[in-house]
């Protein structure tokens, strides 16, 4: 596979994000200075040929362990996903009324894509939430692979899906109510940036509704070589592949027709890469890897 | 003197500015990437209890350094200082025609300060700056000490103008015009972000309308101790300082009663620390350094 590559543009971002991190943990300003500083020193020195959630991964452990706090992202993960909480009637009602609810139901969980603490700090509020519904509801696609998605779906006896972040989770629960196939939900076997873990997922109620399964690593996006052979087996095994967010596409961009990237793009290096402007509602099958393409 | 302290949010904007800086200097991707990893090693390494020019001086200068380049910003400044020109006589006619000419010209100084490579990387367009303008010349005062600078200026003999960017130089010009008083214009003595040199200021025509003066060294902002022997003895002796942008600011925000920042607020640090919002358009007045405060 070839994934997205990191580009100059993420640098500035990765040290935003060191110092969103430095803050959110509370720690005292020697602490968050000491922090950020660590995060620059690994930056100086990291394998800029990985692609962006291996070096965010580097950067954020680095993080936890120079704050001596292994979630600074806790409170902002709870107050995600109780706001997105409080929709969750709303976005069912939405969904269930719509003429096509799978159409809806999709949308609705690109929406809640707009939940992420790598490009922007601020938690979202509940009415954060509901504008960006209202939005991704009403947005033409930017790239649209949705009636692909739709043949898949009708024939996939179950699916794997691939959580992004925490709060993110509620939207993606209003999806899979909707698909009315089994579905294992992937999440992240420990805390790293919002990403959902097996917590955020039952906080929002998957519990009961998907097979929730950790992905056997604590690193955003989903590097498979650094996953559990468990979750590698059930990945090769999945007939259909549901991925979320910016980072699941960074890591799966060029992994074949099996896997469907919904997103919100939210970053110029992402925009560049996937051909669709910053704001793109995106639902985008991935190509072949280039070493799989038949000439 | 107590300048205004860098800020962990200043960190992230250090490293836009070099890629931005790698870029315009028209490296190939090897370099660029070299160029900033070694402006991360240094910032993982600087005294974060340094001001903001400070630190940018010394990331530029590495920058400046591992690109091989000694003015990266060279294209952006031209660039700069041409479109400005062209809207040059429009400027003199605003004030020239304006009920409050000397007014208008300050108001036509600080729209200029929106040429900055600082906290953006865009190149500056004839349509950007005569829409800044429009904006600058209609806007409130975020704070407003004119009266006061008004009536400085009736009893300066001279007036020590500290230069912020090329293309800016423009927009001083007009403002020195307005004045009708001996100014000393004084310049970076070498290239360092897009800050005006002594090519940049005869390039806006200041050549005939003030003293050009270097200050001394090649570092952002006014560092005193940084700076020559003569230009301390000429800042010492100035009756009235006019101190150009967030940079000047930053190294000057509490030299006292004689030094006036005219300014547009660009960054949520220096919004805090000045006590105005991004984008606010300001005529401040120094505050005595603590250490000189009567009680």
């Amino acid at each position: 596979m070839v994934p997205v590559r990191t580009h100059l543009d993420c640098y500035p971002c990765f040290v935003r994000q060191a110092v969103a991190a430095a803050r959110l943990a509370g720690a005292d300003a020697v602490a968050q200075q000491h922090a950020v500083r660590s995060a620059l020193e690994l930056l100086g020195e990291v394998d800029g040929g990985l692609e962006p959630p291996r070096i965010a991964d580097q950067v954020h452990r680095v993080l936890r362990a120079e704050l001596g706090d292994g979630d600074p992202y806790l409170a902002y993960k709870e107050a995600s996903t109780s706001a997105a909480l409080e929709l969750y009637p709303w976005l069912t009602e939405r969904v269930t009324t719509a003429p096509d609810p799978l159409a809806a139901a999709v949308r609705v969980a690109i929406a809640g894509n707009i939940i992420d603490a790598g490009p922007t700090d601020d938690v979202p509020t509940v009415a954060d939430l509901w504008a960006a519904t209202q939005r991704v509801l009403a947005a033409p696609l930017a790239i649209d692979h949705l009636a692909a998605l739709r043949a898949e779906l009708e024939r996939a006896p179950w699916v794997l899906y691939l959580a992004d972040n925490a709060g993110e989770t509620v939207f993606d629960r209003v999806l899979i109510e909707t698909l009315r196939l089994p579905v294992t939900y992937a999440v992240k076997s420990g805390p790293t940036l919002n990403d959902a873990t097996r917590t955020d997922a039952f906080a929002a109620g998957l519990g009961t509704t998907a097979r929730v399964m950790e992905i056997g690593c604590d690193a955003p996006g989903v590097s498979l070589d650094m996953c559990s052979s468990e979750f590698r087996r059930v990945f090769a095994s999945a007939p259909l592949v549901l991925a979320k967010g910016q980072a699941n596409y960074e890591s799966l961009s060029d992994a074949g027709p099996r896997v469907f990237s919904l997103l919100q793009v939210k970053c110029p290096v992402i925009a560049a890469d996937i051909g669709a402007p910053v704001g793109g509602v995106v639902v985008r099958r991935a190509v072949p890897a280039p070493e799989l393409v038949e000439v």
